[in-house]
């Protein structure tokens, strides 16, 4: 797609560290990394998020995934290693073609995600969140 | 496995809000939602981690994050989704039951990742990370 930088790299109009390249994908270094060594695995066909990309492909992606994070542990000698998958603004995504991170991280790397936990009200607040979430699942029939 | 919580919640013994079930996987409300309505999507079989999840059982599992997500965003009316898998203490990792963080996001959720780009030196450290990783990978045949 025009003006995606993704593609870009993937057309080789802009440069990349490229790590791995198959028919359906490609992973490169993040050149803004969380940690040192965080990859980005995408797939060359351009789909802006997780709803747009065919199952077909999102599998290809994960294996793809899976793979170079254990390459990464077994570079750097990581302690752990973070998947992100973002989807619109909202959720930080900042260029609209598919892609999952792959952060390598050390138990003295310093990061920290911001995580806090909320509390529901009381256990009906979270049934009533489940059941909204469960009236809307496409059966399997359906997709 | 015993003593896992995640195991407990399929085996039925601790309770949870399913709002998905098949074969392979299962999907609940996290009862400390970063955004409420987040859930978790996790194989029946019992794998600490993505470097230990067969990757026939990672497919399925990615599928059913997607098809999880479009229900939670559509029900919630959400602006955004984020996907998170931790592999680790050092990644923020508490239960050793490979899970994937399934997380609406809203613009004004209040919620930030803490996502602070780093900056290599220059041009060759990057490639010498890349270099690094790419070294480490395992061929497609060997796997």
């Amino acid at each position: 797609m025009q003006d995606c930088v993704f593609c870009k790299i993937i057309n080789g109009e802009l440069p990349a560290v490229k790590i791995f390249e198959d028919n359906d994908s490609i992973a490169f270094m993040d050149i803004g990394p969380i940690v040192k060594g965080h990859l980005l695995v995408i797939p060359k066909e351009h789909y802006a998020n997780l709803a747009d990309t065919p199952a077909e492909i999102l599998v290809k992606l994960i294996a793809v995934v899976k793979k170079i994070a254990a390459a990464q542990k077994k570079a750097l000698q990581a302690d752990g290693v973070n998947i992100m998958q973002s989807n619109g603004r909202a959720a930080g995504q900042l260029v609209d073609h598919i892609h999952f991170h792959v952060i390598p991280r050390f138990i003295s790397d310093g990061h920290h995600w911001n995580w806090h936990p909320q509390k529901y009200a009381d256990s009906t607040e979270m049934q009533v969140f489940g059941d909204k979430i469960k009236k809307n699942l496409i059966s399997h029939g359906e997709e």
